[in-house]
Order: structure tokens, then sequence, then C-alpha cells
């Protein structure tokens, strides 16, 4: 598989970006890293060590954090993440993968790359790290949502589910103010009916936010607006309980000293909850894999994000697209 | 101030109800408890220690948690619940207490107490026990909202989030996926736009999921369809990092040992994080003071929710019908 990486994106970048696409490329001997960006910049940090399956492709700077992103595309289409996206589009790569501007990566991969057919939006996959890990989507790509977005988003996020968890048959829910069919506003309601009817993904119907972790569902489907509360809801509620165990781990000697016993397994228990462990969000419902990572992405991120991305594999796209046909030819209410 | 309490509605009930009213009457010896429930069930559980500002109101049994609301009020108009929201009405109390079905507590508000005038639907409004708690609304009472509403919301939280939390000039911010005004569906760039211009609170603008706990705002408005998903999701991350620090420090014989030195700290900051010291929400735009427990109150919670009733004071209703007509006659755009 060939993944492109936006070498200039992010906090961190070039270096964090680069030494995580290094180690990345010597996990994944059967793939290749080719790094877009300034060609002096990048290859200065790469040194004599570059593994034989990275390759290096020039490119202009990365569109900033603060860059309202369709004009800076516009303005610069050398941007790192769109001669990214083009070499998608051109066959010449399976994968983007970006630790800049969010909005950038959506729209170099919705101008460039294009959508899946049958795919209105786009939806930002992101997985929860609770005990069970849980895909949820939409993450923020589409806040305004039909019934029918939220079906696609089911279709796609079960396909996806599969083959990054390693996982038979994906469980799908539906996120929901009450576990009855009936509940919800006319979105949650109008969804619940269609996802069910469809027969298309394994629906275990609505999932309230207090289940969200329960492990209930594999995949969590809701509007960009609701998921990207809840994505940032839990990060929040995440920080402030571990702001509040620090807190009470050092307020004396004998609270340290408990504290250093147990430190080895918290920080075990706290890498399971970083989100680096994933380290990027797949944007569905478009050709080829495209992924975002964090604004502040280190390498331990970046080598995560190429590792999933691998994992999922070039055949992601295809796959999405079949089930999406599949789906829209049958006729409603043929399944479970 | 004279608070009803439907003895019989709850999961514990009438048990830790009765014995949660009996606490909270000893400290509030200025304030009257109704206690609304069979008589024989309920004076038996009293004995002899009734405070003599406690009373005892007959009445038929509660609406169950599993019957649909308003049926269920059409067929036992004698139901606790729509006992003590009728005192509320006849003037023979100030405000209602009830751990029942959530949706009867609402109904016989709505029916038998009535809205407040300018006030088109209710709000739920539940503090999250962050280290500066915030208080949220909607938090499930009306899942489709206009604009308007979430005025209301704001004006009706940030009256009552004074007088709750004894604070000077509430902060109000509203829930959304970014920080621009631009940022959210239709529904919150409304309204972003209407708080704002309105001029009627101390508007702090846009707020995400994850600054919910920062404590940059009293008082947090959204939708009940958003809301609900909030404190849900805020509930089920934090039972989750509980568990697994649970499993983390039972995991050895010497994590036990740490974690027996932490314990008085960590059971410190989990009551801190106890739904249970505010023991119940209070529903905003009703005429009167309306307070939903949680189905499994205890009696600490119900104690809790009472001493919060007296708190906010018999002149609630006054003081939000007064606010809402002042923001209604002010015209648009004459404040912050």
């Amino acid at each position: 598989m060939r993944i492109a990486v936006d070498a200039l994106g992010g906090d961190e970048a070039p270096e964090e970006i680069v030494s995580g696409a290094v180690a990345a490329a010597k996990r994944l001997p059967e793939d290749e890293i080719l790094l877009v960006g300034n060609e002096a910049r990048v290859s200065k940090l790469l040194g004599s060590g570059r593994p034989e399956n990275l390759s290096l492709h020039d490119a202009g700077n990365a569109v900033g954090m603060e860059e309202e992103p369709a004009s800076a595309l516009r303005a610069r289409p050398d941007a790192s993440v769109a001669v990214a996206a083009s070499m998608v589009r051109s066959g010449d790569a399976d994968a983007i993968f970006s630790a800049g501007n969010t909005g950038a990566t959506v729209a170099a991969a919705l101008l460039r790359i294009g959508r899946l057919e049958g795919c209105r939006r786009p939806a930002i996959a992101t997985v929860l790290p609770f005990s069970s890990p849980v895909l949820l989507l939409d993450a923020g790509a589409t806040t305004m949502c039909r019934p029918q977005d939220l079906l696609n988003f089911a279709i796609l996020g079960s396909v996806f589910a599969e083959r990054y968890f390693g996982i038979e048959s994906a469980r799908v829910g539906l996120i929901n103010v009450g576990e009855e069919p009936g509940k919800g506003d006319d979105l949650a309601k109008e969804s619940h009916a269609l996802i069910r009817n469809s027969g298309a993904v394994r629906f275990v119907g609505n999932v309230e936010g207090r289940d969200i972790g329960s492990g209930e569902a594999d995949v969590l489907v809701t509007d960009g607006f609701t998921g990207n509360v809840v994505l940032k809801t839990a990060e929040g509620v995440s920080r402030e309980i571990f702001s509040m165990l620090r807190s009470t781990m050092t307020a004396s000697a004998v609270t340290k000293l408990a504290a250093a016993i147990l430190r080895p397994r918290l920080m075990k228990m706290r890498n399971h909850l970083d989100p680096e462990q994933y380290g990027g969000s797949f944007l569905l419902g478009v050709k080829g894999s495209v992924v975002i990572g964090h604004g502040n992405s280190q390498a331990r991120g970046v080598e995560n994000a190429l590792l999933g991305i691998s994992r999922a594999g070039a055949g992601l796209s295809d796959a999405l697209q079949q089930a999406l046909d599949s789906a829209h030819a049958a006729p409603a209410g043929g399944g479970a």
C-alpha cells in the first residue's frame, strides 16, 4: 500500500511527522511511505537513515491551522496536503495522512479525490478508546445530516470497523436519548427506522450517551454536530478526572509514595485512553483512505495512524463502495 | 417555603424518600416539607420522630417507571406526583420534588401547574459536578428546539444559577462544535446570534465539549437532544474511568496497599463527582419549583435536592417570569 504523508501539516511538523513516518516505514516493509513536502527541509531531517520503502515528493508549504481551507487551497494548489490528495487521484498513492488543518484535508479530499458514489456527505470516523474501543462517526465533518446520511455512515462504519478492528460482524448503534425506537428528535427517529429497515448492517438499536463505552456496539452513528460534542465531552471529562486524580496523588508525601507504587499501572491506563494510540481519524465517504491526525500529533501518533491505514488496507475504498452499492440496490425492509 | 415531596416516586420509595425528607426538614426549620403519598404506608415509616415542619398528605400510588406518563395521569388523577403538582397550582405548596417517572413529573407540571408566560417549552437544568460546577440545560425535556427556546433557556438558566450557586452575574455559554460564531448547525448559528444580540444574559459565546468542565461558563445552553447526550456521555466516561481505576488498584497486594492510603481522598473526589450531591434537576420554564430526582435516589440525594430547592427560594418562579418579561420587552440588539 502506498501512503502519502503530508510532512508539513501539524503543530510539530515536520520533525515529529518525519520521525513517525520513518518508524512506520520500518514496521511496514510491504508498504510504501511517500513523504510530501519541501524536499530540502524534509531530506535534511531524514539524514542517511532513510528506509528503502520511504520516498520524498516535493511540494509547497502546508495550509496553516488558522487559514480558511477552500481559499488557501485555491491560492496555493501546491500546498502539501493538496499534492498528497492529487497523488491519490492520479493513482500514485492509495492513502493520505495529514495532521494539518482538518478543513483543508477534508476540502482537498472532496475537491481532488472525490466522494464515493451514493454518498452525499462524508463522515469523520474516530475511535473512542474505551476498554472495548468503539468507532464514532460522524465526529464533525457534516453538522447537518439527513437520515440517508446516517444510514450511509452506518454502512461505511460497519465495513471499516471490521477491517480496522479485525472483527467479524460489526454491531452498529445509533446515539440517542433513550433506548426505545420512538425516542429522540426527528433525525434520530427517522434514521432509526431507515437503518433498521435497510437490513444493510447489524443494527443493535439506540445507544444512550452513558452506554457509549459499555461495549454493546462496535460502531456508533450520529450527525456531525452531536458526534463532535460527544467526542469532545468524553475528552474533556477524561482530562478533568485525571487532573483531579493528579491533585489527589500529589497532596502529601504519603500520597506521593502511594502514587509512585501505582504509577506504572496508571500510566498504562492513561495510555490506553490516549487518542494517540490510534493517531488519526478516517474520513469515510471519499475515494481512497484519507486520515486526519491530531494537530499536535507526535511521532508515536503518526506511526500508529500509518499502521492503522495499512491495517484497513488498500482495498478499503472498493469495499466501502461495494457495500454502499449493494445497500442502495437492495429493496428496503429486506433485512434483520 | 413549602415543598411537596412525592413520597412514592423512585426505585427506593418510600423508605429513602421519607428518610431524606425527614433529614431535610431538620436542616430547614424555616421551611415546610409536605410528604405526599399513601398515608398509612408513609406514616408507618415516620414513626414518632416526625419533625414539626413535616406534614403528611394522602394520595394514590405513584406513576410507575415504565408507564406511559400522559395516559397514567389521565387514568389516575390521584397519583402522588399529580396531587403534589395540584398543591402548587392551588397555592398550597411552592415546589414539588419527585424521584419517580420523569415524564410523569414533566407532564404533571405542564398540565397542572402550567408554563411561565413567553416560554414555549421547558428545560431540565442539571448541575455537572466538575471542580467548577456548571448548569447544563436542556438535559432532555425538549429534544426539538428553536433558537427562541435556547434564548429562553439562557435567561432561565442565568437567573437560576445566580440564586442556586449564589453567584453575582452568571456567564452563559452555548454548546457548539467550535468557538467561532459561524460554527455549528443552523440551530447553533441562529441561537448564537439571537442570544448575543438580545443582551439579556452575560453571554460568553460558544463552548466546545472539551471545555464544559473548564470553568469558562456557569451555564451551558443547548437543545434537549444534545444536552441529554452530553450529560449521559459525561456520566458514562466518568463511570468507565473509575472502573478502570478500580481494576488498577486491586491488581496486586502492593497496589491494594497503595490504594488503601489513597482511599479517603479518592472517595472525596468521587463524592465530588457524584450527582447525588445535588440530588435533582430543576424543570425550568414552569410556574413554581419542580425538581426531578434520580430514579435511584437515596436519602442523601433527596435531602440535597430539598436543600437546593430551599436555596433557590420561593421567589424563583417570579424572578424567572420577570427576567423573561423584561428580555422579551427589550428591543433586540440592545446589549453586550
